[in-house]
């Protein structure tokens, strides 16, 4: 396996007003639950990650109007934020996305949620998709 | 298992304007090959089939300008499209949405791609998401 070979969609990352309804929704409607619950600062964000499979619903409401998702929120409404992949190194990604000349917002690796080490790609690199790189780790 | 349990996350659908020029984004940004490309004369789409981990990213072109998929490119541009949810039966799902009072798109399982027996839920009743429910088949 190459350097870039994703392995798996590790989540489907929604944007949401409320976390606490969506949450009750995404139970109701979809026979979820919630694994884990967690305020990540550096982005800005409450999350809520809801297995499904081997990867995840992760529900992300803003913690402030100005963050990255409140934006999101005020000009596209809630819906798919961003997907993350499992990657088995983000810092080999990374070289590998710089090669080939697809835009990066994140220049190197950099602590997200649970733990994990991450790194986003630009939506104009990947025709319009917000990317999050995930860097497999051994409990997960 | 109840009969809305989704169970894994089947695809996760990418609208692109240019289907080839996609591909090769997807192939040599990630490392994905296409399984399986078709076009879906009911959906308005031709879609290209991309194996990750037990599920797929799903890139749909429109094959008309008033398709749903051209329209959805005109509003947003390319981008995230839609969820597909692998559950046991398709129309059980849809009794259980029906009862939790989710909005539907479509009424009754019908004929996806792949051969599948699929149905949309509305965004409207999933806080923004458009969700596909797509029937686990023996081979896939």
């Amino acid at each position: 396996m190459g350097p870039m070979n994703v392995s798996r969609i590790d989540q489907v990352a929604i944007a949401v007003p409320d976390l606490d309804a969506a949450i009750d929704l995404f139970t109701r409607a979809f026979g979820l639950t919630v694994e884990h619950r967690e305020v990540v600062e550096s982005d800005g964000v409450e999350e809520a990650m809801l297995p499904i499979g081997d990867g995840y619903i992760q529900l992300i409401a803003p913690t402030s109007d100005d963050s990255t998702v409140g934006r999101f929120l005020a000009r596209n409404g809630p819906g798919l934020h961003h997907v993350g992949f499992t990657v088995p190194s983000v810092a080999d990604a990374l070289d590998h996305l710089r090669a080939e000349g697809v835009r990066l917002i994140d220049e190197v690796p950099r602590p997200g949620g649970g733990g994990h080490t991450v790194a986003f790609v630009h939506p104009k690199g990947t025709g319009g998709v917000l990317v999050e790189l995930i860097e497999a780790s051994p409990d997960h």
